[in-house]
């Protein structure tokens, strides 16, 4: 099976464990709105990327890591749409969870999914526990406190914010963790995968940020210069355009070099290669090239 | 070391692991504002007295078990204090999270206690994975959807929500949720524990309903009159006053007769005793004797 039908099957399945008569019906339907039509699942993928490099012979244990990481980076995303941050109205092309339910669903949403990745992991790890905690340690470090994608957010919280400090937790925290938990749930120790994530993280948020910059909302499916007018810290405003997309190249090289020796160590560097051409906004690869 | 202690230091310990150079100081502070100074604790307590019935041996596993449930509870009032819920000014006689820190970090302070709950599961098993699922399945049903407590406050969401529906999954369920996952910490089977947190956690939502209908606000240290102000389902709206107190009766009544045959049966029964009676009103208490 492919990683993609993995990943969609499996989240179907979180869902569908989530449906039961004497449910509230409007959370479950804001939960699949938040979860489906699929994005990019590029951490789900680098999660099941670096599994398959570590030679796992136990796929329930990765393809469930692969289905937590993408139900909290779900989660994050309701919650970062809410009015309290960005008050975005699109998400993916379509109403944000909070446009389409209201904001108490919105909250609620997002919790609910936290809680679903966690009781995912539990589950596909009734039958052999001995992963589960490093799995689950490396997830929660990509996702809590101090250093994951909910202190990230905070920052946006504090009177000062360091960039690279915002960005690694915002965004470069949960691409370790899919990193480190593919590893770990593979059997194989998370920490010298720690640096592919950490880079690949850092390029995707200066990518997103130039897609911010540059594209327009149904390009990307979701509202555009957003960080200009909210006056966030972003990579553009701190290297120019021009000068973000060189730093994008450098981390994408960075990331490249950083795969630790494995049978799936080409695999992986292609991989990134073809990510990074995909995200990097057209008219800003004319122009740099 | 007494059950008190034990939560206490856990708790400490927990929020201590959140709190690192590089993490941002307020969320860090907004989580210790929404955990201490401590409430009752009544589920951690739950948690433990039911570990200890079932002779527990390993108390590593359930002290984090009971923490967890405390964090758990503790990032469901910050959420269900937010403007979008019930806009709640005070909680335990100080200003709510939101209040205090502002709404945004109090999104995200609940999302960081619930990671932080898991975190602190998987920190106290590394060594000895084999309880975890157990416990975080009993957890995450308490806990998630569908009949956990985000999905009993999600009912506030719907035209039409069935009131024992309601209360068992917005209250009752974490109360299920603390007994099965102190018998599940302790080697034991959790679904007989089940009926006791079921009767418990129905028995507090009647004793809260009572106290928002009857008490006042320094009493109680939160905003009282909510439930009919809001319009929300409650006991004494579907009981009138005293039919409400008999029907707290009888759920302790029926929790104590729940409880499975075990060496702590008669201390659980007791504990169950004295706190229904610190929990009944004082000025009801006397008009129903």
């Amino acid at each position: 099976m492919d990683s993609t039908t993995r990943i969609e099957q499996a989240l179907v399945s979180a869902i569908r464990h989530s449906e039961q008569p004497g449910c509230p019906p409007k959370l479950v339907a804001a939960m699949r709105h938040a979860v489906f039509p699929r994005g990019a699942r590029i951490r789900p993928r680098l999660c099941l990327a670096v599994a398959s490099a570590c030679e796992d012979r136990a796929p329930s244990s990765s393809t469930a890591a692969a289905a937590a990481i993408e139900l909290l980076h779900c989660a994050s995303l309701v919650h970062d749409d809410l009015p309290c941050f960005d008050d975005a109205d699109t998400r993916r092309g379509r109403p944000s969870v909070h446009r389409a339910f209201g904001e108490s669903l919105a909250v609620l949403t997002g919790d609910a999914l936290i809680v679903l990745a966690f009781q995912t992991l539990a589950r596909a790890a009734v039958a052999a526990p001995a992963r589960l905690p490093a799995v689950m340690l490396a997830i929660g470090d990509g996702v809590g406190v101090p250093f994951g994608i909910v202190a990230g957010q905070a920052w946006e919280c504090e009177p000062q914010a360091d960039l690279t400090e915002y960005q690694r937790q915002k965004t470069g925290a949960l691409f370790s963790a899919a990193a480190m938990a593919g590893a770990a749930a593979a059997g194989s120790d998370p920490e010298p995968w720690r640096a592919l994530g950490d880079h690949l993280g850092e390029a995707y948020q200066v990518a997103d940020d130039l897609r911010d910059a540059v594209e327009d909302e149904a390009t990307i499916g979701k509202p555009v210069g957003r960080d200009k007018a909210l006056g966030r810290p972003s990579a553009v405003e701190a290297y120019g355009l021009l000068g973000a997309v060189d730093r994008l190249r450098g981390l994408s090289e960075r990331a490249i070099a950083s795969i630790p020796e494995s049978r799936g160590q080409a695999m992986l560097g292609a991989l990134v290669r073809s990510e990074m051409q995909r995200l990097l906004p057209r008219k800003l690869a004319q122009q740099a090239a």
